[in-house]
């Protein structure tokens, strides 16, 4: 099949009818079906397919008689936020198995060998831990605290995985034993590419990137007979707050996002007793991030002495600044001539990988919506061709 | 059983021991114990229990032989918001026990019948109408209305009262026919009797209330990757209209609470679709009322046009303002003596038989903590003696 046969099979797995968006939760029927279909075109190109404990997925290409090993991955991930679209993971794959098929176009016999990987649970929309799948394979994330991760029902972990029909053994897997350097390739999530006219280019690396929530504590009291001035109402607090990291993410060109709020008892005439909000914060440098956090804790906690209320800081997750291998970037960009290098604010398994030591880098294409985690998320044939067609030569070059 | 001792009896049902608020569902477990309890009181004295087709029960004291008219009704009801307090309600369910048992005390035999009237659903906390109970019986809502509404299981309002033992046939209640007048005594649910230093007063109506559902729209996105300026974020303009309806409020004296927030799709990582707010706003005229939501809506459609966001309101609910009888409420007042007339900006069940046209009058007690919807919520014993004290006075002068 060709790239657009490929994307075409995949596209209506997990689909909304209504709204367009996916819905590939990790572990659950669209994104087994997603699986499904990787498996087919893993078999049709006779790639035997590994899994992991976790439920990652490599098919191997060209894996020779011996035991693979110093192999180049390549792959992303196949599971959407809740309302997703289409690019976000599933382009990665899609181009790596196009991208294998471009080397046999080309006659190119890598002496290396090549895997495809799928990462589960990516985005976090199931289980609240970004990246668990690469997370938990790289060593990166304590099995035991895996463990004790539920879904919004209650489900563990190891259950779900157990549920999709893979065999639970939570841990470092021996699939990245046999790697020697990875090479993820990505839509864009935002419109660096767009800003360049350009439709593909090379990953830098990884903005740090926070996640606070902010649990703002308040009286609960009757909306219809408190009076104002005797109210101690944290969604005002809350409120403020929301404002003030808008305002202190545009002073110095960082990013601050409110999207995640609990509210109780969240009744229309009750003055809240507790509002949550959860802070998601990138910033260029993790001294940023620090000086972006403190500004913003700072206005809030002045919002709370006048709205009479109580906050409590909770720092859920800090991933530091990934920069790729250099060397491994530099090569890349050598190899595919004059291409962007840029870098990113969202989290990716490449960067979970780089981290933990894996000589590792990025593509990226072109998307001309800019958008992300949305149906709107696009990126043209064309620009997708020409990805394919970078990860090919990439992937001709570090196979050898 | 004395006052205290009713109230005993009453206090633990459906009381949480975690946090000691009240989870009182209508037609749930708790709330049908709080039944089977006023069932209880009703048989020691001897007062036939008759239920209407809601679930609505009145116990009849001094029914005489013939049929049930002219009679007076006080009471209130035994349903409490999520994690409420224990008077809101059943203060005066007990209380009218407790002034039956004084008459009797006192030697006085009425020529009119007295009916204890526990309303059902009267917070709404379970089918989203509050008083639905009191709506029905007196004709204020259509039962074809009431016979559509689900409660967050998605259970139907009639398969609720079947499944609490009750024979459903929603609309206009038999027992409200025979009656003439009706009191509830209810604890105050603000401060103003606290800052009148006195134990009980006289209501003199209720301020008109507005339930408003403001949906904010905006662009899904990504978190990390979408710059500030190519945001178009809802929960910004949110967070500007919640601060402008306090605001906005304290300005003219009047209430203006955002309790519930829902977000799309409400995940940490990704900038929102779409924030719906609900505004309950109360004021002392209706055109107060008006001017207050034309103020809020002002600075949300300003705060949209900067945001690049969508705003829709929708006006749920609007009650009038309710003015009580007022030769009732002169009477009560004269009655009881030197005791002060205040209007209150909570909804109750005496608002709906008033606003139905029968004569109603309410009597609050003072609430020293000022705060209600909560476990916080307070009556010292005293307070609520000199409460069941004026009510004997009333329903003595009342029921002649």
């Amino acid at each position: 099949m060709t790239f657009e046969e490929m994307w075409r099979s995949l596209l209506p797995v997990g689909r909304s009818r209504r709204t367009g968006g996916y819905l590939r939760s990790p572990y659950g029927t669209a994104e087994r079906e997603c699986f499904a279909w990787f498996a087919d075109e893993a078999g049709a190109r006779r790639m035997p397919v590994e899994y992991d404990g976790q439920g990652n997925a490599v098919a191997w290409w060209n894996p020779g008689a011996g035991p693979i090993t110093d192999a180049v991955l390549t792959g992303s991930h196949l599971d959407s936020v809740v309302e997703g679209g289409a690019f976000d993971g599933p382009l990665g794959v899609v181009s790596a198995f196009a991208a294998i098929d471009r080397l046999v176009e080309r006659d190119i016999h890598p002496t290396r060998p090549i895997g495809v990987v799928v990462f589960v649970e990516e985005e976090g929309s199931r289980f609240g831990l970004a990246c668990l799948g690469s997370r938990l394979a790289s060593g990166a994330l304590d099995p035991a605290d895996a463990a004790a991760l539920r879904d919004h029902d209650g489900v563990f972990l190891s259950d779900a995985i157990a549920a999709a029909g893979v065999e639970p053994a939570l841990g470092p897997s021996e699939v990245l034993e046999r790697v020697s350097v990875f090479v993820e390739l990505h839509v864009e999530q935002g419109r660096d590419l767009v800003d360049r006219g350009r439709a593909a280019g090379v990953g830098a690396g990884i903005w740090p990137h926070g996640r606070y929530r902010f649990d703002f504590t308040g009286e609960a009291n009757h909306a219809g007979t408190t009076a104002m001035g005797d109210r101690h109402d944290p969604m005002l607090t809350y409120a403020m707050t929301a404002l003030a990291a808008n305002k202190q993410a545009r002073r110095i060109g960082a990013r601050a996002t409110f999207g995640r709020v609990e509210v109780e008892p969240n009744a229309t005439n009750a003055i809240p007793s507790r509002v949550a909000g959860w802070l998601d914060a990138r910033a260029e440098s993790a001294d940023q991030l620090s000086a972006l956090l403190e500004a913003i804790g700072t206005q809030a906690i002045d919002r709370a002495a006048r709205d009479g209320t109580g906050l409590e800081l909770t720092t859920e997750s800090v991933s530091g600044a990934v920069g790729f291998d250099p060397v491994l970037v530099r090569k890349l960009a050598a190899t595919l001539g004059d291409v962007p290098v840029i870098a990113t604010g969202a989290g990716h398994d490449a960067g979970i990988l780089s981290a933990a030591g894996h000589p590792t880098a990025m593509l990226f294409v072109r998307n001309p919506s800019g958008v992300s985690h949305s149906p709107a998320e696009h990126a043209e044939m064309a620009d997708c061709l020409v990805g394919v067609e970078a990860l090919a030569t990439v992937l001709a070059e570090l196979a050898g």
